[in-house]
């Protein structure tokens, strides 16, 4: 039994709730083109390691997050997967407002490089005087690459197939830290120093000079977390060696299949289409969004869905899924 | 007693239902440089003669409509008071919107003339092929000058005191026709075709000659109804001979008066000094706006205010006034 106000017992208890929340992905914007009152046109925060990451930022973003009490203000990297405007609009009024908060920080954004092109007359008439440096790293949406990269993750480009260049982004976990058996480290009497070598795989020699392997010494890491986001997209089974097995996978589904003819048009994806490739590439969780604004309401959505693909979710604004 | 469904009494009810709502206006945005839970950033809907008039166009103002069932499609003027972000980051998005929704007809933005050069690249860019003119009326806010015209109002710049080139608008009706009195047309048997002289105030000559002087055939006409919105500005006089005995002046209070040192600091004004405004240009009803961020609610502004010039309210999202 867990008494949470125990103190030997809350530290783990801690440490197991954040284990299972690695990843925390919130809904900003599940809408498409034309922002309706159920869906904001396109934004997502990917929370992980104490870190928030925005991915598109469509009009009215900031004033999503405001509503939805995420902390403007640790926001440090923006990645916008297309040039069109339902993933782009807010940028210009969320990097004003970074600077009406105070920040001093560098502010990171990775954008096809005309962002930066379109973004910069109005950052210089806007936001004279920045406090901060916005600093654009610019994608070839066309190759996959790694992006970002910090002690914890990565950020790779996804190609995908859409009218203008568009990349998705696989968030990934890099791989962890075995856990030290401590009733062997005891008995091997393993000193403090040693113990970092250890966790990351390093086998241990005693004063003796035994050698303790290291799988006598620590349990198996946990599995690194990963998620995608592929949107906007045209079905494309390019992307599965890409997502192949991620934890979660956002996939946009703009129509439903009755109108797939419309989503071949205009180079979306239906919802069975990001059923089926949620099933070829065997992730285990599918969420869907970037849903147009001719469905008055998205349950047939995930009807349709799980008709193929029973562990899929739907993307609508202000949700969280933790994985 | 007025039964709603006859139709002898219908047609006058009707007629006083339009006659006490000459103007109707809504609030699409409360808030200033920082959005809020409550408050979007600036814009407003002035609604008369049945035609929609935007007033500034902060982020997220077509996401507003959409939430309070403005229909788009009607709009057709947008003025713009100044270049501050919190009041036109919104207009690409909703020129954008227009033309997803099929729009062909001619859209006009009155501005200061850097505005077109801000937009127009983004147009370019991301509404590639629209279908319709956005024409740009290059507003000069130093000088007061009628910049709209049409059969029933007419919109005058009032230059305000902001850090940067800043002007209000007066929207006010032009004069109406006089009454035709039916029992005084009656008596004098005034044929149809003189109806219409009669009513711009014509005096009338009967076929043996006598005249009728115009005041003896009708009442007088309903008195012509105005609106002035003054945002942002600091506290300014200079205002006064634009707004004098307006019917409702919208007047930006940004600060309460403890606050009045960073009002000045900032050029904004105060509730208190939006109300002293009220008082001495003899308005009949004053809307206070464009909060500040740090306010959680707006009570105190309306109680400040309230204290000088009793008539006034609230400009809270989505409230319509009727005037």
């Amino acid at each position: 039994m867990i008494h949470l106000g125990d103190a030997k017992t809350c530290v783990p208890f801690c440490f197991i709730m954040r284990d299972m929340e690695n990843f925390k992905l919130r809904i900003l914007g599940s809408g498409s083109a034309l922002p309706t009152k159920m869906s904001n046109q396109a934004s997502q925060i990917v929370e992980t390691h104490d870190k928030l990451f925005m991915i598109d930022c469509g009009e009215g973003t900031q004033c999503q997050m405001r509503r939805l009490n995420v902390r403007i203000s640790r926001l440090n990297h923006l990645f916008v997967s297309h040039l069109h405007g339902d993933h782009c609009f807010g940028v210009v009024g969320l990097i004003s407002t970074l600077d009406l908060l105070g920040r001093t920080s560098d502010f990171h954004v990775y954008a096809h490089k005309d962002l930066e092109r379109l973004v910069r007359p109005q950052l210089d008439y806007f936001c004279q005087g920045l406090a901060f440096n916005v600093i654009f790293h610019h994608i070839d949406p066309k190759v996959s690459e790694v992006i970002y990269e910090d002690n914890s993750i990565e950020v790779r480009t996804i190609p995908l197939k859409h009218k203008v260049p568009t990349c998705g982004f696989l968030f990934k976990e890099k791989p962890k830290q075995r856990h030290i058996r401590r009733d062997m480290a005891d008995f091997y009497k393993v000193p403090i120093r040693e113990m970092q070598h250890i966790k990351n795989g390093a086998d241990f020699v005693t004063e003796d000079g035994e050698v303790v392997p290291n799988d006598r010494l620590t349990k198996p890491a946990d599995p690194s977390v990963s998620f995608a986001y592929c949107s906007d997209t045209a079905y494309s089974e390019k992307i599965l060696p890409y997502i192949e097995g991620v934890d979660c996978l956002f996939h946009e589904a703009t129509f439903l299949d009755v109108q797939k003819g419309r989503a071949r048009e205009t180079m979306h994806s239906t919802a069975l289409q990001a059923a089926e490739i949620a099933v070829k590439a065997k992730v285990k969780r599918l969420v869907i969004g970037h849903f147009s604004a001719r469905y008055e309401d998205h349950k047939a959505f995930l009807s349709e869905a799980r008709s193929v693909f029973e562990n899929t979710e739907l993307a609508e604004d202000g949700r969280v899924f933790r994985f």
